[in-house]
């Protein structure tokens, strides 16, 4: 059994080498270079700890979690080609330095070599594994839909953006951990109570996301604070406002939309907290944090295996867990 | 065994269903709208017929069929977002009538609904059957991104072009029919056989349909007659025509790729005959066939069980051949 730090470094050396054939460049270098932009490969660790909550490591479980790895990294090419995001990780995206055609492509063929990579798995897992990773790969392609579509409207409800951020984001989690477990053996109970917990972990981190980018510490959280207020993007806390918000506020927060004033982002953030959304973040996020830990205890393994994951959702969720 | 006509309206018939969950509308209703617009399904019946070459139908053949045209749509739709074309069959295109994004996913998510398919395929078959569908659509991605850079090349030889065009096209049709081979379990040798039979088709059917662009019956041909000669495509002719050309002709060939007069075509058209490479086409045209036939002989089952092919590579090289 290994801990996060080491899985983590351990992935990183492995994953470090070209997954591409050499021709023609001009398809595979922007797909080298995306993946040389590094990142915190927290689904592929979360597939080898759950492998080894159940069983000493499969070496299949490497190649499951590079296939999840390529499979992430390509739907951040394709997402940013969608967002027309001009970085990523503080560097050009693929589509900003290399063009959105190759772009769109690069990612193609990134999914491909992903499949290349199951394909290595022992028959025996691998068509329940592929069917695990297919199910996962159309929920994150439908979030992605759903996040589009809600951009175009006036009003989304909390359910409504909890399915999507379900699909978009703690999916992924979710089926990382369940493709490890089935590798280490583990039964359908075993499997559900895991993908529950990643569900709900992913939940939570995504509330943690929402709630520090308007009132985190702009020291520690390392982004703008409110960049999601300017961008008028829909998250928990503007969600929950509309919902709880006084007729007043509501008129308010549609003005603040259609406004870039210099004051947005404080009048924005004092709704908010008028509306007490703050507390109601901290409370749900939890709330989430509950439930996944709750899945974590009824895996029927014994309670020190569980040390790496317990330590995983203590880094994903920092110190305010 | 099975004609041409039979395997092409029963997959048809087939294919007809919906292939994908019902929510999101937003995402599935442009997968299921560019399906609906048809095609000759050429490339799963082409699989279907290399089965039933060596074996009754296996149940799995239409399976893998299934996958083999989803993945050729993902390519269309995707492609159509790249070379930003309107129509696809006389119809908008996803990206123009639902916009690039959702055009994007709708492509992103037919790619692993194909994968859907594959995975259905018997376990003593599934992991080759993912090797060979993996190889070609790595290539075809390839062949795309080369016909790509080529538009921005000066110059291309008659080599890389070739190159190009066997990965864009010929390995779809070359992996469609090794892929049927295997279900209907034909040895290495055949297989080799099939496929080299499907590239060079696949290659004389390009260099057809170079040529009738520039020299076809308008009233057959179903499309504007020098279509590629206006957009300034690169084709066989004018890649070997810049081959063979003087100087003299060279340069008027320069001017013509710059303007757009009225007499660009007939102009052009003059210098590919005053080349020879009308006629040149013709017998490159006759040589693939002739290797591919070749290729076709020499695989080791009764005649009489190669007519579908024959026939079926009748209708793709028309009355000519």
């Amino acid at each position: 059994m290994h801990s996060f730090e080491e899985l983590s470094k351990e992935f990183s050396i492995k994953f470090s080498t070209s997954h591409f054939p050499g021709n023609p460049t001009s398809l595979y270098e922007p797909a080298d270079y995306f993946l040389s932009l590094g990142g915190k490969r927290i689904r592929p660790v979360l597939c080898l700890m759950a492998n080894e909550l159940f069983n000493d490591m499969h070496a299949d479980a490497w190649h499951a979690a590079t296939a999840i790895e390529l499979f992430h990294n390509f739907t951040l090419i394709h997402d940013d080609i969608m967002d027309k995001a001009p970085l990523r990780r503080g560097m050009q995206t693929v589509h900003e330095k290399f063009g959105s055609s190759t772009a769109l492509l690069s990612g193609d063929v990134m999914l491909v070599v992903a499949y290349d990579y199951l394909n290595k798995i022992n028959s025996s897992f691998l068509r329940k594994i592929i069917h695990v990773f297919n199910k996962t790969a159309k929920e994150v392609c439908e979030g992605q839909q759903m996040d589009m579509d809600f951009e175009k409207k006036e009003r989304v409800s909390l359910d409504e953006y909890l399915h999507m951020i379900k699909l978009k984001t703690s999916v992924l989690l979710a089926g990382s951990l369940q493709i490890g477990s089935i590798l280490g053996g583990a039964g359908d109970g075993n499997q559900h109570h895991l993908y529950e917990f990643g569900k709900n972990l992913g939940l939570a981190f995504q509330v943690q996301d929402d709630y520090l980018d308007a009132f985190g510490d702009p020291l520690k959280f390392g982004k703008q604070v409110g960049g999601d207020i300017i961008a008028n993007k829909k998250t928990f806390l503007l969600i929950r406002t509309m919902e709880v918000a006084a007729d007043s506020q509501r008129e308010e927060i549609k003005l603040l939309l259609s406004s870039n004033s210099d004051d947005k982002v404080s009048r924005m953030l004092s709704i908010f907290k008028s509306c007490g959304v703050d507390g109601w973040a901290k409370e749900l996020k939890e709330k989430y944090i509950d439930v996944a830990f709750k899945h974590l205890e009824d895996i029927a393994v014994l309670s020190a295996r569980k040390k790496p994951l317990k330590e995983l959702a203590g880094f994903l969720l920092q110190r305010e867990y």
